[in-house]
Order: structure tokens, then C-alpha cells, then sequence
């Protein structure tokens, strides 16, 4: 890059693959501020930070085989200089496994640890949908207890309000796969393999209920469905019977914990993994409750399966509750934003045996669209720095102090580092939100003082004021103060646009 | 994962590739502590953050060129579905670039960005050299004002005492490569491609100044130097008395800015660019002692040369100058933890012209071991949380109401989630170094008490206390306090062993 090449080389393109994306300013900020949330909630907890590195074996991340001539699906794979295959990890429980299993007898147990970080998936980006995005997870692994479990419902809780949510505005539902097996083993479908494709087909069904309703439902545990287009998808092929008591097991919600609970037993009738999971439940609803958790808050909620095989016990999700509005313009609600559960077989593959395991992962990047979504009628809190304008070149460490003694009073202020003219100065001013213009020319240094424009109060009074030159005679949105009053008028005009005070 | 295989497939082996690293506990704790504290004082600069994703064009990063059949050396690529070779970016820098050429008619300039970020090599790894690493970069694109590199030299000496560095343990060391083009020209050494060959010869010279002081730098100068295993390296092939010449430039420093910078106009002669470069070096020195950093903090030393051909105009390093031992046990100054300076070449490859930019770097990895050296004669001062014990399974919402309780008032604690009896709790807690353990048994709460054990306390006399019975029976590390009292009395616990409270 030192020296110009003779051949001019083609022109770079400057764009990102498809799926990723920059974050710049205030985003970043509000991301950060979410993570760090997060953080001291789950810190609060006992819980330790693990950060793993994004490049692991595609042995060790499990799923994934490789192809030698390429990379596998859904993950970024590449060989190491030794053939080996490497890849991008794709989520952060697999990391997780990987660095218990390693350093299994050395760790205190229960181990809790958080982590955080970007995850990679080699899949087709759609609207919202991108290849890099970033999770935030928590996990207690070598202990079967509830305690566990309940205690990460309360940890979601706690740090949906630590990011800013009211409460009301979020609920943590909370389900055990054991019920529903029960249920099914209740209505004759075989447990273990025998079952398996059937069951699948249940929690399909269910899965839609949001979506579909219980009609819907209904069809789809049943026949089949038939939907808007005409297209035709295979139903689980329950009888009747066995749909009504599905659908009584799913709808068994909205009461106490206890009323709920019982009717549950009901309908797990003898099934022994049924009762278990019931009592497992029980506990959990009893643990939050005595913590102070209402079902405000941590809801029981049999409708809540969480996809697919994975999970052998407590499922969990976390729901932002509160009207948005979809592309289609209709008025939904906002929906889930985490969501985990127990499961076994964490370390299984490394170490040959069952390790009990529980875990929650948060959508930082969905989570944080909630945020905006719940922001956005507030209005812009955010301001640029007050920007020091440079009006003659020789005095740049005049201008210097007056930006340092801003910080040093907790003012974020920049001196303008570029080398045009005044008029390009307050554009750049202007364009990046600064509220105050601070100014310096030759008269105002001979008099001992600044000058300093309200840009923002300017662009109120830019819209309301008719004639633009009336306005220009008037000058309200700028003051002129003795130089050695320049933090306190500064910070006198920040305040006057602070939104608590307006409300006054 | 969900059901388990027939087929017993073999286990997979939980390592990481080499030159990765996982980062656990307090050291996360640390990164990210520092990593904000950075932030901080960028961010009152009015600095922005960017964010960009891992993953880019091997065409937008520029510098390697792809194989067909196997990634580029030196970076970490894959090709997309599309065939496209993507890679992982190997500094914050050429995604900067990107960014800015992909907007840069909308952006304010100068646009002035700092980015923080894992960046990876596909290098042999060695020792402390890792292929996953940190870097916290700021740079303005679009200036060429000699203000926009004194205050990145104001910013790094900010930070670093931002991240706990007394005045005195760092220094940041300015220079500019004009000076040195223009003493080289000022001995005969052609400006321009000419004489680049002889000009890299000397700047790689130079550089080794700390590692082979001033004898072996005259001698690579010169003919060259064989060094003490017998290798011989070839020199620059400057006569005697350009060797002097150059010396006298790289000792310059060590006066007063305005005594050095006279001192180097001597050296540079009739060189226009000499010149130029001297009196950017001089206005650097101008505004950073305006604005009150003495020489104690910026420093003017000739003899910083920064690598190789890249930049153009100022440079700069950031050095932590406290003794430390090296792997030789031999005592140095820790060295280096950040470096940048001014080039011009940054968004050329998209938009085909120069755009004047200046940049720092800092390398975070290397800046953690900084501190952790700095901060290793102090105590531990990083407890691991609470430890509320469960004696008794049917009591846990009591147990949680505890923790619950410290947590409320700012006390990290968490309940034992694990399903173990007393005494593997009291290792557990152990192990996570908790300061306090709170027990209630059957007794206690009959009583309406609590135990607390002060493990801090326990492990300083079970050092100092000889017979271990006799210890058991005094249990001056155990107290028994009234439920109600739990946060109070846990705080005074907590209290006593703060280094503060000891000092007194």
C-alpha cells in the first residue's frame, strides 16, 4: 500500500457479502449497554463469563460432517494447514461442550457460566435475517436440580428489566417436555423410539399454535391441513380422542400454578414420565413464586414446546408482550426473544456419559429490535458531541482547551480535526447531531468571549419560523458568554433540551 | 442429539486448534473492564463506534490474493456458494476502508470511528502469539490536519491511564517518516522508488535499535552484522559518514520538543520534505503541550520508526515502561502495547484517489498482560460470589429468599443448584473462592439464625493455626447471627478483608 503500482489495478468493491452487515454510533452504543445489562444481572447470580475463541474442530462443534472438497452446510468451514477441518461456530453451546468436556474434573460443579458473542450460519440471509449475529447465553452444567431451572426463568426476569422492559411488558413461559410425553404415552403412542416420528409430529403442530390457532391445530394433529394456497401438509394422524386430550393438555394454562398443575396430572393420568415432569414443574412454579415471581412475570404455560428433539425436560421462552406492528401492517405481538431448556447430552459425545445441563440463550439482535420497538415514540435522546469550531488556524490550542475542558466537566466535545472553512464546519457540526456549536473568532477573543449556537433549538426554530432571514436578525439559538463561562452555558443549553425538563 | 444412537459412534476429542485460546472468569472480567474504559475516553473525544462483521470480501481487505483450490496464506478464507472467496479480516483497518469508500459521499468528515474486535492470522502461533486476537483501533478518514494526530496521541495517553496506568508507567513516543526520507535525501539517498530498497534497509535497522543498541544498528547500516551464533545479515551499505548522519537523527530526542525539533532541521537540510516533516513533528508537540501533556506523556523521539513501507507523515507508540522479567529472566521494560500514524493509501483501491487519514491501534491482548504485570504484587482483590448452602432440600425458596436478599443490596451470591450433601458444597464453595458461606439447618432455624463462615477468614488460619482440632473447636471463623440480620452481617464480613479497611 506504500507505493503507487505503475498498473493502475482494477477498483476494489467496497460491499459486504450478502447476510452481513456495520453497526455505527448509537446502535453500537445501545447494543453494549444491552450486553452489559445482561452482564451484571447474570453476574449478580454467581454465574462467570467464558469467552471461547469463533474458530473451533468441526469435530468438536458435533453436528457437521465434512466434505473433503468443500465446506459443510450451515457452518463456514475451511481446513487448518494440517488438513483438519475448522469452522466458525454456529452457536455457543457447542463451544460450551467442548471446554467442559476438556476440563471436566477440574471445575467446580454445578458450572455456571455466561457467555456472549457472535454466532456464524453459512445460510440464505433474508430480511432480518443475517449469516452474523449475536447471542447471549447462560447454562448450569452437572446439576439435575429445578433450583437450576427456576433459577434461570428469574435470571431471563431479571434481565429483560435490566435492558429497560416495564414490567408487563415481557413474560417468561414455562413448559416440561416430560408432560407432554405423558399425555402422549396417556393416549397410546409408544414412548422412546417407537413414538418418536408421531411425537415430532405433535410438537410441529403445536409450534404453530401462535400462527394457526387451535383450529389449525387441530387439523394438522389430525389428517392434515389444507392452507390458504391450496397446499396440503400431512397431519400427525391422531384420532379424535387423542387430539381433543392434546389440545386439553395444551390449553391447560392460565390459572394459578397449582390449579394448572393439578389439571396437568389429570391428564398424564399413570404415565410415569408424565407425573415426573409434573412434580419437576410444580417445583419450579413453586421456587419462582417463593422468590417473589409472580405469574406476571413466570408464567406456566403447557403451549410452549420449543422446537424439535433437543430438550429432555423444563422448556422455557421469554416473549416480549407488547403491539408492534408487521410487515403486513397488522398489529401483533412483539414475541419471543430467548428461550432454552434442559437437556442431557451436552458432553456426551467428548466423554461417553449423560452430564445434566440447562441453559438459556438470548437474540441479542432481536432483543435489542424489541428495545427500538419500545423506544422509538420516545424522543431522540442521543446528541452528538458539542463540536469546537476552528476559526483561524494558529490558535488550534485555544480551541484544543476549550474541547478539554468541556470532557473534563463530563461533556463529550470534539475540537473540528478537518481543515476546511467555517461554512463546512457548521455543516459537519449539523450532520453529526451536535446540540451546541461552540465558536471563537477574532472579535470574540478580543472581548474575552464565545460564542455559542444552539443547533438544536436552531432546527426547531428553522421550522417554525416563516422567513429565514427575519430569523437570521434575531439569532435566539445563539448566545454570546465570557469565556471562562463556556462548561457552565454549555451544559445550561444541554439541560434546557433534556427531556425531563420539557416535561416540567 | 436428542435420542441416542444404535451405533456408538467414536468420541470426539475437546481441544481447541492450536493458537486458541478460552478466557474464563476474572480474566473476562478484566478484558472487558478495559476494553470499556478505552471506550470511555474515545467516546468524550467524540469518537463513534463502528462495528463491523467478522467475515468480508477477500477483495475489500486487499493484500492477499486467492488461491483457486486453497485459501491465501496469512488470512483465514473460504469461498461463498456463489464462489467467491470470503475471509476472516486480519485487522480493523481494511473493513474501515471498506466502509468508508462504501459511503463516502454521506458520511461527515472528518469521520472519525473507533472499532474494537477480535482480528485472526493464519500463522504459525508461538508462544503469547495467538491466531484470534484484540484490537481497539481509532482512526479520522479525511483529514489532513496535524490536529487530528495530536489528538490521537492525547487519546492513547488517556487511555492507558484510563485502564490504570500511573503517570510515569507509559510514555507515547511521535515521530514523523518525513523527517528520515529528508535525511536520507539530505545524504544522497534518493527520494522515490529509487531509492526504497536502501530506504527499507534502514528503516528495518533502525528498528532493531532496542534489541541491538547503537553499535548493531551502525553496523546493519553499514556493511552488515553477524551476529552471535555466526549468521550474518546483510547491511544497507551506507558509507560512515551516512551512518552518522543517521544516528544523529535517531539520538536527536531526549531535549526539549523545540530543541529536538531544531536539532532535526538541522539534520534534514535542504530536503523539502525534511523540512515539511519537521514542522508537522513540531506542531504535534505544540498543540499536546497546549493542551497539558507534558514530556512526561509525549514524547518527540526520532528514533520510533513503526515497520515498514505504510505510512507517511506522523507516526506514534504507545510503551509501557516498567521493568518487568522476560522468559531469560533478565529485566526490561515491558515495551509496546499500541502504534499507528498517518497514511494516505486507505480507500484508494475503492475510489481511486488518496483520502488523508491517521490511525492507532492498540493491541488489547498485549495491553492485558500489561496490567496483570502491573497489578501482580497486589492483592486478590476478585471474590467469587456468596455461597448460600442447602441444607435441608424442602426449604429451598428459603435458601433462594436469602440469596434473593444479598443480591438486592448489591451483594453477588448465588444458592447451591447442585443436587451434593454439606461437605461437597463447602468445596464447591471453595473452589469458586466464595468469601462467605451461608448455612441454615434445622437447628438455626428453630432458632431463627443463620451461620455464616467466613472462608477468607478459615483459610488464613487454617495457614497459621497448628493443630486443626483445635481450630475446629474455636471456630473463630464461624459466626451465628439472627436471620434477619443476613445482609448486614455478611457485609461486615465482606467488609473486613477489603484492602482499604486492612490499611487503616
Amino acid at each position: 500500500m506504500a507505493k503507487d503500482k505503475k498498473k493502475k489495478p482494477a477498483r476494489a468493491r467496497a460491499v459486504l457479502p450478502r447476510g452481513f452487515r456495520d453497526v455505527y454510533g448509537e446502535d453500537v452504543r445501545q447494543r453494549w449497554n444491552t450486553l452489559s445489562a445482561i452482564r451484571s444481572v447474570f453476574d449478580m447470580h454467581g454465574f462467570d463469563p467464558l469467552e471461547t475463541p469463533a474458530i473451533e474442530y468441526v469435530e468438536a462443534l458435533g453436528k457437521f460432517l465434512p466434505d473433503v472438497d468443500r465446506p459443510m452446510g450451515g457452518v463456514f468451514g475451511f481446513q487448518d494447514e494440517d488438513e483438519k477441518w475448522l469452522a466458525l461456530r454456529y452457536d455457543l453451546t457447542a463451544p460450551l461442550a467442548r471446554m467442559v468436556a476438556g476440563s471436566y474434573d477440574a471445575l467446580a460443579k454445578p458450572f455456571r457460566r455466561y457467555q456472549t458473542g457472535p454466532v456464524y450460519r453459512n445460510e440464505r440471509p433474508g430480511p432480518g435475517r443475517f449469516r452474523e449475529f449475536i447471542q447471549f447465553d447462560a447454562d448450569s452444567v452437572g446439576t439435575a436440580e429445578m433450583a437450576a431451572d427456576a433459577e434461570l426463568c428469574m435470571m431471563l426476569a431479571e434481565a429483560l428489566e435490566a435492558v429497560g422492559m416495564a414490567r408487563g411488558d415481557y413474560i417468561v413461559r414455562v413448559n416440561n417436555r416430560k408432560i407432554l410425553n405423558g399425555v402422549l404415552e396417556s393416549i397410546g403412542i409408544a414412548p422412546g423410539e417407537a413414538g418418536e416420528e408421531q411425537r415430532l409430529g405433535v410438537l410441529r403442530a403445536i409450534d404453530k399454535l401462535d400462527r394457526l390457532g387451535s383450529q389449525g391445530v387441530r387439523a394438522l394433529l389430525g389428517d392434515g391441513r389444507k392452507d390458504a394456497s391450496g397446499d396440503f401438509t400431512k397431519g400427525a394422524g391422531l384420532s379424535t380422542d387423542q387430539v381433543d386430550k392434546v389440545l386439553a393438555f395444551v390449553d391447560a394454562g392460565g390459572q394459578s400454578p397449582t390449579a394448572t398443575c393439578d389439571r396437568l396430572l389429570d391428564l398424564v393420568g399413570t404415565s410415569e414420565i408424565g407425573v415426573e415432569g409434573v412434580s419437576e414443574l410444580r417445583e419450579i412454579a413453586q421456587l419462582t413464586e417463593a422468590a417473589g415471581f409472580g405469574a406476571d412475570r413466570i408464567l406456566i404455560d403447557p403451549s410452549v414446546v420449543r422446537g424439535l428433539g433437543y430438550y429432555t425436560g423444563p422448556v422455557f421462552e421469554a416473549e416480549l408482550t407488547f403491539p408492534v406492528t408487521n410487515e403486513k401492517g397488522e398489529t401483533v405481538v412483539f414475541g419471543s426473544v430467548a428461550g432454552g431448556g434442559r437437556y442431557d447430552g451436552l458432553v456426551k459425545r467428548f466423554i461417553g456419559r449423560d452430564v445434566p445441563a440447562t441453559g438459556v440463550s438470548i437474540g441479542v439482535d432481536r432483543l435489542l429490535t424489541g428495545i427500538a420497538a419500545r423506544q422509538s415514540q420516545e424522543s431522540q435522546l442521543n446528541d452528538g458531541p458539542v463540536v469546537v469550531v476552528v476559526m483561524d488556524r494558529e490558535e488550534l490550542p485555544r480551541y484544543q482547551a476549550m474541547a478539554e475542558e468541556l470532557r473534563a466537566s463530563g461533556v463529550r466535545a470534539e475540537m473540528y480535526v478537518g481543515g476546511s472553512g467555517m461554512r463546512a464546519q457548521l455543516k459537519y457540526a449539523d450532520k453529526r447531531q451536535a446540540p451546541v456549536v461552540v465558536i471563537e473568532g477574532e472579535d470574540e477573543r478580543g472581548q474575552g468571549v464565545l460564542t455559542l449556537k444552539d443547533l438544536k433549538l436552531g432546527s426547531i426554530l428553522a421550522k417554525t419560523i416563516e422567513s429565514r432571514e427575519d430569523w437570521a436578525k434575531g439569532q435566539p439559538a445563539q448566545i454570546t458568554v465570557p469565556r471562562d463561562r463556556l462548561v457552565d452555558e454549555v451544559k445550561a443549553l444541554l439541560d434546557r433540551h433534556r427531556p425531563d425538563q420539557n416535561a416540567e
